[in-house]
């Protein structure tokens, strides 16, 4: 098989060769290699200015991100045999991870597998493909799940915004077997159904899994609040971990629902009630009943989605965070999570300690969590790392 | 009680408005109160440069940080009660935290006792003194330890050279009841004897606590090697998790003699060796008798000691990290610590991104860790947060 070449500018390739695996679309040296000369989805050979090769990426000929580095050997293209290979190499990692096969198995380009995302639920996958080239090769990527895993179900969330930069469908669909609306996992020892067809991205969030496990010390014998509660995942698990009392909010009533039907796969349905309605709101009417909660639980949809959201983004958090402070009870604790990339963690941690200080509390950072390692960070992709949660412990100023 | 005042130039009091604790001396306005006029360890009333006053701190005229904000309420300076309660507060966030009484119990600034470390061991307290005013309120923090906390005995572990800038003597000395030269304690379901007057700092390093529960999924099954072992923190749970075989490495006999010690506790023994010498030629002699092992630790002491150490330090780390991922086996794990506060997390991720591309692997992050909660960080004051271990994956490049 003969692949195109795409040729880098001078000193193009030096990010590269330093580790990172995306060319950017002012990178090519488009005299050499036009871009638009390469159909969207094909493999190219990348080369460094003066010719030597680089590895062989995958081409989005119309998207910013032009480029991602698929192998830096020459030998391997994407085929099914480097998938079979790479999804072997990534579950091996979670199969020394994790008792149960429920996590996600293939994280991108952390996984050397750009534009590919699954997230397994026991024996259903749930698949994300977010590059030409990974659509390209839709059937290989079945077959070799299919091989590698032997699945009860597959299921295509292919349903992503990402996808129209790359100029490609959005579609949910079966791929193989059977996939139930509601599909069962396990997360640190608490049984849970996520919507995988329905629910936000591929149903389940497994990136705060490790955070979720360090509710435990903070929730024994005490009132929880959780804010944009989805699903469930903090609260549910809070209530498993011995909360007396679990408040759920979500704008969502089929997220509620969902929070129902979790609270009572683990018989804590009595001691949790969920609310209806904007989480702004919800804090208002809380606040002004004298309500008060000894673990507050702030994880909201990313309020930064792009880099020019940042100002109203970080706003935002601002609000929330000092909003949730003043439900909190005197010595109360705080989760702060957020899953925008683009707020970085000292902004975060700033934030929370202005909060404090214009509530005049003191305030003590206890827990950093970062996302769980079945999201591998790929250290020269700073995308790669997005979730951040802080545990912090409000006290009076005395 | 009237306490001299401590006056401060014009906008000197921003910083300690946003919530620190620190005032440096050239911050003070020496024409209003000179600095030499308050005598080491003596109480101040801290004013902006209106008047308008900011909290008692504790004042040390003769250091580049010359006071330290004890209590941001004229009420309350330093004495034996504002101690029981300040022990009160830190102590209730460690009982909630933890099953057993073995953790750090008072982190200086953090837990608004700036000053001043206790080590909790069960019933025996080790402590830290290291600025004047709470030199002088020795009496008064053993009473107040005394009575929150009934131990069977109190240490003076006084020999840190931040004494020196202080102008304090070190000392190490029994301060109550009995203490014994090597004192139990346990950590993540391990038990340890830690020699609390003779190894390094309190005898123990409660602040990777976190970080070495965190080796369970990794190592059971595994080989391990344990670099600058000291006592054996990691070693000993990496045995205890489950490894077949642990070999730690340290330069100090006295260490080795507590990791055997350790092992023996835990009856891990036959399953752990000992080196005894330098740990970059320990590196050498196992890379030359091609010795491999599937999870390497690297939790050396502190590099950078002080900012002018960076570019040295530096590079001590990346040798260290370098090294330590040619010992690793195909897929293999490599954990690495740094307890330097001026090496920033992001640095220790680019020294090992950048040691694996060296080395022509490529590397996923899988974890980072912090210190402890019985360390809490105090968002103001960065110096609070030094403890840095993220956990990665070295495959062959493929």
């Amino acid at each position: 098989m003969t692949l195109p070449s795409l040729r880098l500018k001078a000193n193009a390739d030096r990010r590269l060769r330093a580790g990172h695996l995306w060319v950017y679309s002012n990178e090519v040296d488009t005299a050499v290699t036009p871009l638009n000369a390469i159909p969207a989805g094909a493999q190219a050979v990348l080369e460094a200015a003066g010719g030597r090769p680089l590895g062989i990426v995958g081409v989005s000929p119309n998207n910013l991100i032009c480029a991602r580095l698929l192998s830096r050997d020459l030998k391997h293209s994407l085929d099914k045999s480097l998938l079979v290979h790479r999804i072997k190499v990534a579950l091996s990692l979670r199969e020394r991870l994790f008792d149960q096969p429920c996590y996600r198995l293939v994280y991108g380009d952390s996984d050397l597998l750009p534009g590919l995302v699954v997230d397994r639920f026991h024996d259903i996958l749930v698949v994300q493909i977010a590059s030409a080239t990974m659509e390209q090769h839709r059937d290989a990527v079945l077959e070799a799940l299919v091989q590698v895993l032997k699945p009860r179900g597959v299921l295509w969330k292919n349903d992503s915004s990402a996808r129209d930069a790359e100029g490609l469908e959005r579609y949910v669909d079966t791929a193989f077997g059977v996939v139930p609306e509601w599909v069962a996992l396990e997360e640190n020892g608490v049984k849970f159904e996520a919507p995988v067809m329905q629910g936000q991205k591929t149903g389940w969030f497994y990136d705060h899994r490790m955070n979720r496990a360090r509710l435990a010390p903070y929730v024994k014998g005490k009132r929880v609040l959780d804010l944009f509660s989805y699903i469930g995942g903090w609260g549910v698990q809070a209530a498993a971990f011995g909360a007396t009392e679990v408040m759920c909010v979500d704008a969502s009533a089929f997220a509620l629902d969902g929070v129902e039907r979790n609270a009572t796969l683990n018989g804590v349905a009595e001691r949790l009630v969920s609310v209806e309605g904007d989480v702004f709101e919800a804090i208002k009417e809380l606040k002004a009943a004298e309500e008060r909660f000894d673990v507050v639980i702030a994880d909201p949809p990313a309020f930064i989605k792009r880099k020019k959201d940042l100002k109203n983004g970080e706003a935002a958090y601002r609000r929330l965070n000092e909003q949730a402070m003043r439900l909190l009870s005197k010595d109360g604790i705080l989760v702060s999570a957020s899953c925008s990339m683009h707020l970085p963690e000292d902004d975060l941690q700033n934030i929370l300690l202005s909060s404090a200080r214009h509530l005049d509390r003191n305030i003590q950072l206890l827990e950093r969590g970062a996302q769980g390692p079945d999201h591998p960070v790929h250290p020269a992709i700073p995308e790669t790392r997005y979730i951040k949660s802080i545990t912090c412990r409000l006290l009076p100023n005395s």
